[in-house]
């Protein structure tokens, strides 16, 4: 890993892409070597990576960044660096994301068409401040075959640089025993080198901004790479008129108040008005979350007299009750105890309002009614759709991925949770003893293909 | 099918993502239905529609058009309207590639993770003037359950509008039954409106242009939505060193010769100075399929040399055997009988070429040694690697795909030959009965997640 200042940006995709073409042939346990190198080579050069933070930390300080902030940049906080560590580790055992078979089909006798994943090539991942993610990006980038170009954030940039040095020197040392080249991981530094790598689409396949929205829109048009993007988490969730109440409170105090500033925390909940007892849900979220309600003028005037009618109108419940703003709660995240709430009249009408709203993440439906959820799981165009869970589920953890590249918000190649598949792509290989196509039906020739599908847990190539 | 012109590009492309949202929940048979009645429709509309093909031939030849060109409008020339047709019942009677089931994986008891196919939503397709392409794509578009916007070519404007009136009035008559609605479908006409639509990334999922080169790139440079692209043809044939003299002179004549204009005819073959009886490969091309050699100065000099020692060096090989212009002969399609050749001293030489100049579409190695194959198979990184194969077998029906939305160069999303599955995406469906992620470990509770894989062949849901 380099850190390159002087050379163009031309010349660092270009590294970047012949590095690629290099790690694309490197088998699975070569790849896992190298890793296991470099949480070496990181263990044994800890006391140099915690000078490089403190000084990143005490920078940080002097600049006055808020503590939460400077928080999020120590990286001996805890046992955080020994997690970073495992983590590497973990990636490296992790089952070959690369050469898996997806299909396999006799095109004719002796002429063979496999479908198998394949390295996506070279991928620039530009990454908020916590320095352990460059850790976490090396390995994910190695494992999966793909060449990588870091950009961290400012603030850690003297712990990413003493990283780098590290991985670098690490990668160059092993490069004849394990295969894996040099410019396998390169970091660039400044803000000004993303928009010039942004221009470099022939050599780089895919950009992966892992920050904030504002970021990530900003990358999308300044480039035409393909850009596997996180937005937004605009999740909502439906209570269905046959829901049931003890399932709708607990859902939505977790998907609520479980970890507010999580993408996949829930923003807005759609009632169905004929679902007996709704108000009991916002009192929990309330009494039991500390969340503030911002509801529609319908919904205040329901939930007003209904709890002054069963005496459970409190001071409380009163601050905790706030005038929704239309314009802006259904479409944005609050990432705080604060929930947007309205009146839906049918499932189609939650199906209609999340596909306007919602920033297809992960919505959700709770109904004992079959038929709702069906419908639900079917009508809402977001990567995740769940029926009586909490939306706090999607994440690639949960999903037994074994690591998470991102949670994407686009909707081709990689949707959702994202784990190492995120990373690959396929190719298809095939493999004939001399045939040619003007023998074959459809382009003068009389043979017809045989098209037979082949049972791919029986093939090793 | 509308033919709009008045609507704002922001109308087009929202009735599009609402006509997408309904037809995300249709059946399969549904889906299908409509598209016998659009069948039937056009077969019964056959007049109207010649006529209005006869008037854009008509235009065409008015307006000085090549006489090939407009043999590319004459959709009533030989079967091609009853080929459409049958295209259209085709689609219709394939399998269905929505709501399949990819994976399965209980994350705990009664709390399970789907993987399912689901419609990209929206796709925005530009095509060239053939007007046959509008069948084929609604086809496409509605059997895949997504709403399609379709900008055809200029000079079948009166052809395009004849059937768009057909096609949409039988979606309306027939939207009860089927429940597809009318905006399944819209045609735009003019090419001012395609740049408007290119700015609607916020209802639009995909572009598809099915056109030129520079077609492509121009989109891809104007637009945020994702863009399968479909960039150029140049394919390599790599000639080994352990090559089968035969298979060579076989493969590499059917792949220039069977069809040049095709994206999968090979326009580069790479020689190993050291296949004995490489030059017969040439001296094949050129006395059997009439093929002009460009080669590199090292290539001449010893292909001439060699043809005069054995007295092989005709006035016809003489006039097929020219100067290579290495500055664009190897970057370029010449979809012609045309054919650069250079010498290479390796197999990783070649695939070092290959991955520079080719457009990562497909590209052979012809050779009788397993491990330079695999490192072949392996180290190049197009859509398409083929061991002893023509270049030309790349094509959606050849793979035995059914149908074919077009062959793409983008390297994800779908690469290579495209069927339905280029059209559809994925979505994550978690059934739960209540869970909630603050029980799991990770998220506060205790509780372990399952990850236990299910066979997804005992799976309906």
């Amino acid at each position: 890993m380099k850190t390159l200042r002087m050379s163009s940006y031309e010349e660092i995709a270009k590294n970047a892409r012949l590095a690629g073409n290099i790690l694309k042939t490197i088998s699975n346990s070569d790849r896992s070597k190298i890793l296991y190198k470099v949480h070496d080579g990181l263990k044994e050069n800890s006391a140099a990576i915690e000078a490089a933070n403190r000084l990143d930390l005490q920078i940080s300080k002097n600049n006055g960044l808020s503590e939460s902030l400077v928080k999020r940049l120590d990286l001996f906080k805890g046992d955080k660096f020994e997690t970073m560590l495992q983590g590497i580790k973990d990636v490296a055992d992790l089952e070959d994301p690369v050469g898996k078979i997806k299909m396999a089909r006799e095109l004719d006798d002796g002429l063979t068409l496999y479908q198998l994943t394949a390295p996506v090539g070279v991928i620039l991942v530009i990454f908020e401040s916590r320095p352990e993610v460059i850790a976490n990006i090396t390995a994910l980038a190695i494992k999966s075959g793909n060449a990588g170009i870091l950009k961290g954030g400012r603030e850690s940039v003297n712990t990413f640089r003493e990283m780098a040095r590290i991985i670098n020197s690490t990668i160059a040392k092993f490069e004849k025993e394990t295969g894996v080249p040099e410019g396998a991981v390169q970091l660039i530094e400044t803000r000004d080198d993303v928009s010039n790598l942004l221009m470099q689409d022939q050599y780089i396949d895919l950009v992966i901004p892992r920050g904030s929205n504002a970021l990530v829109k900003q990358i999308k048009s300044s480039t035409k790479i393909p850009v596997l993007g996180h937005a937004d988490g605009i999740c909502s969730i439906y209570l269905d008129e046959e829901a049931d109440l003890e399932k709708a409170k607990r859902i939505t105090l977790d998907a609520k108040t479980n970890y507010p500033a999580g993408c996949n925390a829930v923003e807005t909940l759609l009632i169905n008005k004929k679902f007996p007892n709704w108000y009991e849900v916002l009192l929990n979220l309330s009494n039991e979350g500390d969340v503030t309600v911002h509801v529609t003028e319908e919904v205040k005037d329901a939930y007003v007299s209904k709890l002054k009618e069963l005496n459970k109108y409190s001071a409380k419940i009163a601050s905790k009750t706030v005038d929704i703003n239309e314009e802006q709660d259904f479409d944005g995240e609050f990432l705080s105890l604060d929930c947007a709430v309205k009146f839906v009249s049918s499932t189609q009408n939650a199906i209609d309002h999340i596909n306007t709203h919602s920033s297809k993440h992960t919505d959700a439906i709770i109904t004992e009614n079959e038929h709702d959820a069906e419908l639900f799981l079917k009508g809402v165009d977001s990567s995740g759709v769940y029926w009586n869970a909490s939306t706090r589920f999607a994440d690639g953890f949960r999903y037994g991925f074994g690591t998470e590249v991102g949670i994407s918000t686009s909707k081709i190649h990689a949707r959702g949770p994202v784990g190492l598949d995120g990373l690959v792509t396929y190719q298809y290989q095939l493999r004939g003893n001399g045939q040619v196509a003007s023998d074959y039906l459809g382009a003068g020739g009389k043979k017809a293909f045989v098209h037979k599908d082949l049972d791919i847990k029986n093939i090793t190539l």
